[in-house]
């Protein structure tokens, strides 16, 4: 086989058109518009994610002596959120176009005086993206032509975060959307956490809301795992699920959404300063080379250290393992060392204690956490677009999904050779049926043995069985694989061995 | 062996108090005094309710050819809940206490009018449960006593739930909270949804509900489904997730709570009215079958046919799988023939064809619908409620959880047999981890052997493998049978042919 590789790098315009085509992501309540901000999984993509969250939690749970999973509730007591520090502190600082009722975030809209030889004539202003230097360019020129500043150079255009704005600039910065002066509101600083109403009538002691993140429902079950198990520091607790936030601006298809999933570990160890260098290191290798294992382009991956000037008042350090995504550099997880804020803070508010009694060294105290905390839309995310490709065979192009096999959606595909010979037909059915105890396998006999190859590259599985006459006479099938299109010919039994190796 | 089983049946306290002691289930936010109705799953509960999804997901998914899977959004959009009729049919009818503020179900407070001799002496009012024939006895007593009628024998007493009432009779009809008659408000409807604001202004257009139901999320992508898959009717489309729903009362632990989980399927069918008969059939002995299966026990389980007269209007027929809970016999499932009524009020609503194309028959319709409904903390529930024995051996009492072995938490422990041999740990500890590659196993060396054994059946672990000194020399093992505490004595190689076998 004459395999070209592709060498164009995937735009997110068509990722997000094929995965609605092949099933893996549709934007929420399409059929009523959309819901910006939400997305559902079609049939493959709730593979792939089941996928994912298994691999996941048999790694870091089940592999483990020293973890243990929970599944805290989505709605949670309002004083959880209070002494978490969400309540006052989980906003982001926002701007309105008082005409077009726009909505930005005010840290990614940008703005600047523009001068001509020292003399202010106006100010821009634009939002962030990747035309922002072209808009630059073009409010520059359009503000020298009203200003009668064609023929001059402006001075060097310094562009800054609207939350550095000072109040009185506002009446002369223009609003992105109306281009005119004035337009902005100042920023306010909006609550991310979705509320609702737990109970029949509307007040503050019945308010609830959704959790941005699972990691408070571990915090507030810490004295009930260490009561109801036997775990001893240094121990990890697992969780995954969904949380919600209001983001102003959702964007980058599934990176920024409104609802999303967590998959999140607390690992509490003795409060001792000298001890988490070391456990954050091996907490960082470890979440690094899961992302390798599972499939995530090792090139594409980098780890990102927090600056201290950074960090909340709490933190003792935190390390990003970031992902060049094809919008850019961004967060996949975070490794946070976040001292025993969390559990002083729910010991406080609850006014119950939760210390740990150490019983080798006899003393009582709160641990402290390390929290490698990942998105399972951002992996999934990156998984596509790691998996992605396009190549040549034989001088026809192809769509393949290089997924690894513990990831893809479906593991193999059987085929007769041809659907009109019942014995091919027999003998692939039942081959199939067997198969399919053990791993999830699918049946296809329509249209040419090329074609169903293609359509199975395209969604990611990485073998083809296919049953042809020599089957029946020698009882071997040819495995074809997704990468390669090599083909070899085994038992039944040498497929099945070859499977168990390959697959988790 | 000489093991004598309970008689004694289980009371929810008891369950309740296990599961938190245990680490099954704890009150959602019980540091700061519990969430009526939300509830958290402990290190043990979540490896239950994961290994519960994940058959249901393989048995109902991946063995089928015939289905597909789905993972909506939690927040949909609000005209989803307007075409199902949720916004103005999903509500409760509510009455409240005017001086206590306790709040009722109405369909879950009965009165009834007290006659002495046919002449109407007043009326009393009781909440559902357990105590009810109690508590009415008493407060016809009281009646009879304050006007003064002790001496008289009351004419027969006929309990009406509230909702039933006459407006002009809420004058007369005491609240069971402070006996008075007058201080309960006439029922009025409550929608069950929770809403919440998506963007940053509350406005008539950003409400939104959490979903109280799972099910719309797969009517609303029926077209998506179909276009990006190759799926032909009959087939049908499965999700679990996450729904809310605001219960005016919950209750019966994790039975009726605010947030639960879900297992559902629509499975589409041609709109023939000769055709749902059988599929039903065929559906409810394929749901019946497989609670049994997962060791739901049998003699609890029966089937409850709903009437014609209670059926709403697009419904054809409706049975529920019902199971004999501590509190009750009640719905674990509901199997139900929806006909058209979804896709149709979608396709109304939405205003885009939402008809399926039938390629054999050259015509375009919108399918039926069977609906097979199931709870995952209702299943959970009767898991327990089945698996939870105590028992006699040799004169000792011990709790045993009689798990099926694919549901089990923990598949098997491995035990050295002291812990102080270091070739005993040697030998255990790499037992221990070749065998947790493949399945969740645990490691113990702490206290006498028989403690460690009761420690595992007090969670539902199937099987304890001992590594003594035979082992050494003969390289074989003990393996204990939580059940019938019998043991045997295999080879590694043995071991795994049984767990293999044994294990789905």
């Amino acid at each position: 086989m004459d395999i070209v590789p592709a060498t164009d790098s995937l735009c997110m315009k068509d990722l997000v058109a094929f995965c609605k085509r092949k099933g893996f992501i549709f934007l929420s309540s399409e059929l009523y518009g959309g819901l910006n901000g939400f997305f559902d999984y079609g049939p493959l993509g709730v593979e792939l994610k089941r996928n994912l969250k298994n691999l996941w939690w048999k790694n870091m749970v089940q592999d483990r002596e020293d973890m243990v999973g929970l599944d805290s509730s989505i709605i949670l007591h309002p004083r959880v959120w209070k002494a978490s520090g969400h309540i006052d502190g989980f906003s982001d600082p926002m701007v309105d176009c008082k005409v077009t009722k726009a909505r930005y975030r005010a840290d990614q809209v940008f703005y600047a005086p523009v001068a001509v030889q020292g003399e202010k004539i106006g100010y821009i202003c634009v939002t962030d993206g990747e035309e922002r230097e072209a808009e630059v360019e073009k409010k520059v020129k359009a503000l020298l032509k009203a200003s009668h500043h064609s023929q001059e150079k402006p001075d060097e255009i310094h562009l800054k975060p609207l939350i550095e704005a000072q109040p009185e600039e506002f009446a002369f910065i223009p609003s992105p959307a109306t281009g005119h002066p004035g337009d902005l509101t100042p920023p306010r600083n909006f609550n991310l956490m979705f509320s609702t109403q737990v109970g029949a009538v509307a007040s503050e002691a019945s308010m609830a809301y959704l959790r941005p993140e699972t990691a408070q429902g571990i915090f507030i079950n810490f004295k009930n795992v260490t009561d109801s198990t036997r775990v001893k520091l240094p121990f990890g607790i697992a969780q995954i699920g969904k949380a919600f936030r209001n983001e102003i601006t959702p964007r980058n298809f599934t990176f920024r959404s409104r609802e999303f999933e967590q998959m999140e570990i607390e690992y509490f160890f003795p409060p001792d300063d000298h001890l988490w260098p070391k456990l954050h290191q091996e907490w960082i290798e470890a979440r690094y080379q899961w992302h390798c294992s599972i499939g995530i382009k090792k090139e594409w991956l980098s780890l990102q250290v927090h600056e201290k000037k950074d960090l909340a008042h709490y933190a003792k350090a935190c390390t990003d393992i970031v992902f060049r995504y094809p919008f850019g550099v961004q967060e996949l997880e975070g490794i946070a060392v976040r001292g025993n804020f969390d559990l002083t803070q729910h010991q406080t508010f609850s006014g119950k204690p939760l210390e740990y009694f150490d019983e080798e060294r006899k003393i009582k105290y709160l641990p402290y956490v390390i929290e490698p905390s990942v998105g399972v839309d951002r992996t999934m995310l990156a998984l596509l677009v790691s998996a992605y490709d396009e190549d040549e065979i034989n001088g026809e192009k192809r769509t393949v999904l290089r997924f690894h096999p513990n990831l893809a959606p479906i593991k193999a595909a059987v085929f007769p050779l041809v659907k009109n010979k019942p014995e091919l037909v027999e003998k692939a059915r039942g081959l199939f049926s067997r198969l399919q105890k053990r791993w999830y396998v699918r049946y296809d006999e329509t249209g040419a043995i090329g074609r169903r190859y293609r359509r199975m590259d395209e969604i990611g599985t990485p073998w083809c069985i296919t049953v042809d006459f020599d089957s029946l006479e020698k009882n071997t099938y040819t495995l074809r694989d997704r990468d390669t299109t090599q083909q070899v010919r085994l038992s039944e039994a040498e497929l099945i061995a070859f499977f168990e190796k390959a697959l988790m």
